[in-house]
C-alpha cells in the first residue's frame, strides 16, 4: 500500500517557498461546515440556481459535435482567439478598449494572479494590497515569498493617502515594491468600492511611483441597480493589469478567467502559462464563447445581480435586526460579502468553533491580513445560501456574539497575539 | 487604444526567473508549419480521429443536465473523489496499488510538473533529466531556476552507470539535486523505454542516494501489441511521484491529469495548487469520469494503439527507404516520437526553414537538452497525421537533407556553438 507514512521525509529536500505552504487549522472546521444543518456564510461559492442548465447542455454536447476535434485537442497557450475577442466586448462595458491580443486566457482568474505573481515576484519583494485583502491573493504572493504590505481603506476603497504612505514608507525601508493589488468593485473581504474620484488619484500615485497595478475585478458587473463602474484599465492600460473571470457572471466550474495587460507583459504571461499548463482548456474556452455568442447573457446577469440584492438585504436587515450596536459593517452596492467589525477584543478565530456547534460559519478577518490583524473582524457572504436561510444564519450568529460578549464581560478578554502570522491556506470554497 | 508599446518599459521590474522566459525564435516558424501544405512531424497532438464524438456529446450533456450544480461549481483543490478513485483503476494496469488520497488532480499533467517544481525548486537546485528530455519539462524547472543536469541513455532507456556518475559528481562540485525526472515508457523524445531491470537499478540508485524520482508517464498504455509496463512508482510508492494524464487515453482538450505522490508530498501538491488555480474544473472532471465509468475505454485505448501503430510503421519504413545510410534512429514501441541522428555537422535548426520551405516540419534536437547539445538529432512525431501524410513528409525530409549534406561536402559545415543555450519555450502544440 502506498498510502504513505505520515512523518514528513521529504521536510528537508523542500524549496523555500514550500515551508509556508502548511493547511490552515481552520480547514478542519470548515469541513464541519459543510454539512447542510450548517448554514455557511463563509464560502464564496456564486448562487448558479438561476443558471439555466438545459441552455448549458445543449451547449456543450453542440460544441463537441459540431468540432469536436478542436475543442477535445490542445489549443493556443494564451487562449482561443473567439474568446478573447468577446472579452473584449465584455471589457467594453467598463469603458476598457482593448485588443484580442491583450488577452490572456487562464485557468481562472487564479491562474492569472499566480501568473501575475510568478513574473513579478522575487523573494523579499513588495507586494501592496488593501488591509483587509483576498485571501487567494495573499497566499499566491507569499508563495513567491513576496511581503504583503497592508493599505488602509474605508468606505470608499483604498485610501490614496495611505498608499502615499505606504509607499514612501516601504521605500524608505529599502523595500522593491512590484505592484499594487486592488479590488476596486465591491471588495472580497471588504465589500466596498473604489470611488471614481479615487480611482484617478490611485492611478496618478501608481504612474508618478512607478508601480503597476493589478486591477481585480471578478465581481464589476455585479453591481445591483447601478451601471458598471468605469475601470482603472480603461484610463491607464499602460499601467494596469486587469483580472477578469467568468466564475460570477456565468459559472466557475469550467475554471476560465483572463488577464487583459500591457503588450510585454502579455508576452511574459503567455510564456509563464505554457511552462505552466501548456494551454487552457480549448472545450472549455468554446463552450463559454457559445454561451456568450447565443444566449441573452447580460439579462442573465442582470438575473443574477437581482439574486444577490435580495440576499444581501435579507443579511443587512438582519444584522440590523440582531447584532450588537457596538458591531459596524460595510453595505455592499454588489457583489459577495460583508466585512463585519466586532467590539475590539473578540477573538473571531477562536469563537469560529463555537459558531459551528451553533450550526453557522464564517470567515475570521485575520485570514485575509498578512500581518495579523482582522482579529475581531469577520467576511459574511450571501451569495450561496437562499435569504431565509441567510437570516437563520445571521440571527445564530448574532447569539453567538452575544454570549462570547458575556463571557468577556465575565471574564476579560484573552491576550491576542497581533504578531501572530495566520495560516493562510483555506480550502478553494472559503478561499474565494 | 491598449494596444501597447513593444518596448518594454517593465524590465527593470520583473523576477529573475522571468529573465529566462523569452519565446523561442523558431516559433515563427511552426506558425508557417501549421499550414496545410506543410505535413508536421513537429507536434505532439494526439489523434483524435478514433473518439466516438457522438458519444462524448452526449456524455457531455448528461453531465450537466444530471448534475450541473455541482459541475459548474467551485470543487475540491485535491480533486474529484469519484475520479481519483477511478484513476487507481487505471494505475493499477501498471501494477501501482494506491489509494484515491495519494492522488492530485491537476490541469493536464503539465500542472503537475509545475507544481512539483514549485513545492521543490529552489534556484540552482538540480534536476537529473534524461538526455534528451521532454522539452516542457525542461522549461518548467528553467523557470524555477534549476539547472539541468542531463543522463545518457541508450536502447534500453536512462543508462544506471550513467545515472550514478551523474550523482557523484554533481554532488562533488556541491549540487543540490532535488529530483530525478524520467519519462521510463516510450520516451518523448527519444522513442525508448527503459527496460524492466534498469527500472528495479535506477530505484536503487535513487532511494540510495536519497533522491526522488518523477516518474512521468503519459503514454504508458500506448504500447504496440504489448501488456503495460509495470510502473516505477508500483515498486517504491514512498520515493515516486508518478504523473499520468488523460490527454493520450481519452483527450487533451479537458485538461486533466494528475499526480500520484507519497502523503506528504500529496499535502503539499494541493496547497500549491490550491494556490495557483484554486481547484481542477469540475465539470472536465465529471465528464473524464462518467466516460470512464460508462464506456468501453480499454477498447479505445487499443483502438489509439492500432491507429499510433500504423502510423509508426509507416514513419519506420520509409526512413528506412529514404533516409541516408549514415543517419540513426529509434523503433519505438509505443508512444508517438522517433528520435532521429543525423551525421555530426548538421545543425537540425538551421535547417529547418529549409525543410519547412520544403513543407515539412520536425522539432530541431537542442530543444530537448539544456545544455546544447542535440544539434545533428531531430524529434518526427507520427501521432497526428495519415500515413500517407507521414511517408510523403518523411519523403521530403529525406531530400532537404540530402541536400545539407551535399552543401555540407561542398562548403564544409558551420561551427555549431556547443555552449550555445537554445531558446526553449516553444508553442504548447510543439512543446507535448
Amino acid at each position: 500500500m502506498s498510502t504513505g507514512s505520515r512523518l514528513d521525509s521529504f521536510v528537508a529536500r523542500y524549496a523555500e517557498r514550500t515551508k509556508s505552504m502548511t493547511a490552515s487549522e481552520i480547514r478542519g472546521l470548515f469541513a464541519v461546515a459543510s454539512r447542510p444543518e450548517v448554514v455557511s456564510l463563509a464560502g464564496g461559492m456564486p448562487n448558479l440556481t438561476a443558471l439555466p442548465m438545459d441552455v448549458v447542455s445543449q451547449i456543450v454536447a453542440d460544441v463537441i459535435n459540431e468540432n469536436g476535434q478542436v475543442a477535445l485537442q490542445y489549443g493556443s497557450g494564451q487562449g482561443d482567439p473567439v474568446l478573447r475577442e468577446q472579452i473584449t466586448e465584455i471589457m467594453k462595458l467598463e469603458g476598457i478598449d482593448s485588443h484580442p491580443d491583450d488577452v490572456v486566457v487562464t485557468t481562472g482568474s487564479q491562474q492569472a494572479l499566480d501568473l501575475v505573481a510568478r513574473i513579478f515576484l522575487d523573494p523579499g519583494d513588495v507586494v501592496l494590497a488593501e488591509a483587509p485583502s483576498y485571501v487567494g491573493a495573499l497566499g499566491t504572493f507569499q508563495q513567491y515569498q513576496a511581503r504583503i504590505v497592508h493599505v488602509e481603506m474605508d468606505d470608499d476603497g483604498l485610501i490614496p493617502e495611505r498608499l502615499r504612505e505606504a509607499i514612501a514608507h516601504t521605500r524608505a525601508q529599502g523595500g522593491k515594491i512590484k505592484f499594487l493589488y486592488t479590488i476596486p468593485n465591491f471588495h472580497n473581504p471588504a465589500g466596498v468600492s473604489l470611488s471614481l474620484e479615487r480611482r484617478q488619484e490611485v492611478l496618478r500615485i501608481a504612474r508618478d511611483a512607478d508601480i503597476l497595478i493589478i486591477e481585480d475585478n471578478p465581481y464589476g458587473l455585479l453591481g445591483f441597480n447601478s451601471e458598471p463602474t468605469r475601470a482603472m484599465r480603461a484610463d491607464d492600460p499602460d499601467n494596469v493589469v486587469y483580472l477578469g473571470s467568468f466564475s460570477k457572471t456565468f459559472a466557475p466550474g469550467l475554471r476560465v478567467g483572463w488577464a487583459a495587460a500591457p503588450h510585454a507583459v502579455r508576452e511574459k504571461l503567455v510564456l509563464a502559462s505554457e511552462s505552466s499548463i501548456l494551454c487552457p482548456s480549448n472545450f472549455a474556452q468554446m463552450a463559454i464563447s457559445r454561451y456568450f455568442a447565443t444566449q441573452p447573457w447580460q439579462d442573465q446577469i442582470k438575473s443574477f445581480q437581482g439574486l444577490y440584492q435580495e440576499r444581501r438585504d435579507a443579511m443587512l436587515e438582519t444584522l440590523e435586526q440582531h447584532f450588537p450596536a457596538t458591531a459596524t459593517w460595510t453595505k455592499p452596492g454588489g457583489g459577495f460579502y460583508v466585512w463585519v467589525t466586532l467590539p475590539e477584543g473578540i477573538d473571531t478565530k477562536a469563537m469560529l468553533p463555537r459558531a459551528i456547534t451553533s450550526r453557522v460559519a464564517y470567515v475570521p478577518g485575520t485570514a485575509f491580513f498578512a500581518d495579523g490583524f482582522g482579529s475581531w473582524s469577520m467576511r459574511l457572504s450571501y451569495c450561496y445560501p437562499s435569504p431565509e436561510r441567510i437570516r437563520e444564519g445571521v440571527r445564530r450568529l448574532a447569539g453567538v456574539i452575544e454570549e462570547e460578549m458575556e463571557l468577556r464581560a465575565t471574564f476579560g478578554s484573552a491576550a491576542i497575539p497581533l504578531s501572530e502570522r495566520p495560516q493562510r491556506i483555506l480550502p478553494p470554497s472559503e478561499l474565494i
